[in-house]
């Protein structure tokens, strides 16, 4: 029997759904309403048309066979109704009416369905600051708002900028500020670290640093107080200073558009999400939502979580269409992936971060593996550094966490095991995950395999290591301590320092160990060096066999130190 | 207890399991014999010394800090005592004791053991051909001849070569010797297709393209007779032609090492390779075996598999290495993943092509997606051309194998499936599956999520689709049907069709369709063709709804009917 359906929101998650719809039951019929003249946009591409990586924005509106998808599109071709510039004011679940008003006329109308679809989406979240009315104080809010900051800046009269927040969209906006337009950029961050809530604070520290390198600024720890300046904006006043600045963009994250499901009396989080079940359908069954204003369950911690993100939109608006013709699809939820390039260095993850699973509840350890992503003997390799999170005891795989220039590389690697995340894999399936193998593509025993042996050793109690921040604490406060770093690779290597630190560096290389325990020092703390922590491992295992056993192997080794800006 | 352990065969395997246990145990002993006076190499990195991207053999020999893993290497940092150009004889269950003989003195001894390990490997198959002892025809065993055929072709004298199989040695060595070495290269295979097994037809024909894009030959359906030559080789002839060579490469796959095994009367498969359990444990419970010389649980089919792999080995190794130090570790088995790199193409597959799949009894279906490995409208996107192996009815996923210039991208989508296959995943967890997604690295709908998508599609009888086979079958046959090809794209992708196929070529853009269903022609069958298959599926629909139902949507359209080789 045909239905009538209405879709609220026109942007991912309402076109997929009611396209997937139309398509299952032709002879139903779909209007689809946005607030916005623009719609159905690739919102994700943003940072991009910024950048000028993508130089027109009707591209991130565009097919890939290159038509635009307007309302006519989705009409003509799609058979969906689409009213832009109109807003839903309210639904009327009785009647099974929405309140609809047209922004250009000011006309009021209603529209029935049977059932009706909320895509309503996020935006970015407001921090009230006094003069974020300024011009040229920006949200990422729409497609809209972007052709404003990229003409903004396009007119050549911005130099410096402030970015609020260095979240996923925050550092994107950086680099697209500082690469193309070479724009004087700082990232204030109240958190101690980027990307907080995602990465963990290692992870955090190498992105960062690429950033860094990059030439943007980051203030962390910092609180962004006002905005100061008379019609434009012209600086930012932080709880530590004050930064000049013409173009101030905002981007601390965003909330669920829940107002109207709220105000419906559909059933809402404390999180001010809407509470939808795996079939994507609200407390009413005749009113489906998803995408950025629901939240679903984090197929890690069991709890509800909140994934803002276009691909979930995607997945759960075709869920959704199914589902409205009568199927019965479900969405289970959601472990976490995230992907956010950096300059040339991807930062991939998923599940969750090792202070994230701490707080939520887990008894968590990390390691790392610094590995080449290819066989080592084969040319044009790059490093991939990865950092596995999982439980103790239990050896439960909580996340997975890399950063590398080899972007797909360390994003398959990811996905390999977010992919097993809601079948509860240990560290022994990661040990022996069976990944497509030969010399151009990986090692034999590729860098996730070795992660999970890691894992494996520490679990087990061979492997005693500390990871750069333990280090760090540890070489801080060595003139405090008992305590000799042994740096288990070849003079060569090692050379650089012991001439500058030659009361507390020593070296015994672990292939001459064997025959050199005599030189092995004595102190109360011994921290082993290597390059990437396999031969200090070995030498642990060396020592501990002849009563040392007072040592401490420096996980993912100097390569990983580096990587996250130890200067020593 | 100190242990004494035997392991027999010093490349991947033996090795990892040698140095795995002795970290385990280090107070137990472990001596490893070869019969090659070059042990612990990667072996997969042949074809790549070869081609000249390994410039030294010793690479192949070393350790990511570069030292070489000789027996010195194994003594003295890994505490394994190794013999070169040792020949395990016989083994003496009873005894517990290997009898062995130097290969240089000729002398012969006994090694007691309490655990033995057989990484006996694998040997290149021999096909009894006349002339194979003529020089300059090689087969790829291991690093000496690779020495030895690489300096005969340095030496200039090499015009003509022809390699004997197109399984994953030959074409990586056929790439070699043109790429490199410039040397005019023909590859001969009795089978009709490259990568026999492996992957599908289509996908071989694909592959193939790339080779022969790049200036491969290759011979297909021909059976190689004899080599021709009076002290080195100057001919191959096959039962259709004589080929000038000057140097032949034999690559028809290897056969396990199993011959000291069976003499000691362990458990041999019918195929010849050495029964072990998940343990690694041949019938013998002292005695492990791994690697190429055992045959382990196809994961997908659930009957024995034969894997030869050096990632197998070292998995396998560690597990051995283990359970030798009393673990308990498990190797399940495998499902069976691959990839080459084949010039600036990536071959990517896991689990089982649709004609293994069929072979093997399953009513399997196969479907086609080429999308971007990016958001379409981020730049510098590759296509990746994916095809999904699944069982009707139930859509279980049975296998997936790829093409693309994006290697990494490709792999990370079938490692993603890879690891799943032993879950028995379904078409609803492809079209669902949670992949890592910003802009630059995927679409918010990913190839595989669309792969999962057209599956079900095509499960549902929705899509009623054809693959490259079948849609040259049709074209090659069209004068003598009722049949059109209708184009769903714009004139302009169309044009060049309607011009020179007026009688069997039309046009009605999916778009346009809707208000243009009178200019749809009518046929006993009707192609329904686009870019890439999913606006001729959206047309495939349209038409459905007006009770046209005779449609064929092509799979992955005429993207992937040129990658395919299609010329028309």
């Amino acid at each position: 029997m045909a239905k009538q359906v209405v879709v609220i929101g026109a942007v991912a998650l309402g076109p997929k759904a009611a396209c997937r719809f139309k398509r299952l039951e032709p002879e139903s019929s779909v209007i689809m309403i946005d607030e916005s003249r623009i719609i159905s946009y690739g919102g994700c591409g943003i940072p991009y048309y910024i950048s000028g990586d993508v130089s027109d924005a009707r591209e991130l509106q565009s097919t890939t066979f290159h038509m635009v998808r307007d309302a006519r599109f989705f009409e003509q071709v799609k058979g969906v109704h689409v009213l832009t510039r109109t807003r839903a004011l309210e639904i009327d679940r009785a009647a099974r009416q929405v309140l609809i008003k047209d922004l250009e006329s000011g006309k009021e109308d209603r529209l029935n369905y049977d059932k009706l679809v909320l895509a309503t989406g996020s935006s970015p979240r407001k921090i009230s600051l006094p003069g974020s009315n300024l011009e040229n104080v920006f949200t990422v809010s729409g497609l809209e708002e972007a052709v404003k900051i990229k003409d903004s800046i396009s007119r050549g009269s911005i130099n410096r900028a402030v970015v609020i927040g260095a979240g996923f969209i925050g550092l994107e906006m950086a680099e697209a500020l500082i690469d193309l337009w070479g724009i004087d950029t700082t990232v204030v961050e109240i958190a101690p670290q980027i990307l907080p809530g995602f990465t963990s604070m290692a992870m955090s520290r190498m992105a960062k640093k690429v950033m860094e390198d990059n030439g943007v600024r980051f203030l962390l720890n910092e609180k962004v107080l006002e905005l100061a300046g008379e019609n434009s904006v012209s600086g930012v006043v932080t709880d530590k200073r004050e930064l000049e600045a013409d173009l101030v963009v905002m981007a601390v994250g965003v909330q669920p558009n829940s107002e109207l499901a709220r105000q419906a009396g559909l059933k809402i989080s404390n999180q001010g999400a809407i509470i939808v079940d795996e079939y994507m359908r609200t407390s009413d069954p005749d009113i489906y939502a998803g995408g950025d204003c629901v939240e679903i369950a984090n197929l890690v911690t069991g709890k509800a979580g909140y994934f803002p993100l276009g691909s979930m939109a995607n997945r759960q608006g075709r869920v959704i269409g199914t589902n409205l013709a009568g199927g019965q699809d479900v969405f289970p939820g959601a472990v976490g992936s995230f992907a956010v390039k950096l300059f040339d260095h991807g930062v991939v993850g998923t599940g969750l971060s090792l202070e994230k699973a701490r707080e939520e509840g887990y008894d968590a350890l990390s390691t790392f593996v610094v590995q080449f992503d290819k066989s080592h003997f084969y040319p044009d390799n790059d490093l991939i550094y990865l950092e596995l999170v999982f439980e103790n005891n239990t050896g439960r795989i909580l996340g997975l966490q890399g950063i590398s220039t080899n972007k797909d590389g360390l994003k398959g690697r990811v996905d390999a095991v977010a992919v097993l995340l809601p079948h509860q894999p240990t560290t022994k399936d990661i040990s022996n995950l069976e990944l497509a193998y030969s010399p151009p593509f990986s090692s034999a025993m590729d860098a996730l395999n070795n992660l999970g042996h890691t894992a494996e050793n520490v679990l087990q109690g061979r492997n005693k290591e500390i990871g750069p921040e333990d280090f760090v604490r540890l070489w801080e406060t060595r003139d405090q301590q008992d305590i000799i770093f042994l740096d288990c690779r070849d003079l060569e290597n090692a050379a650089e320092y012991l001439q500058k630190y030659p009361d507390k560096w020593r070296n015994v290389s672990n292939e001459s160990m064997s025959s050199n325990l005599d030189k092995v020092p004595r102190a109360e703390t011994i921290v082993l060096v290597c390059n990437t922590g396999g031969r200090s491992y070995e030498s642990q295992l060396r020592l501990r066999k002849i009563g040392i056993d007072n040592t401490l192997n420096v996980s993912g080794g100097m390569k990983l130190l580096k990587k996250w800006g130890l200067d020593i």
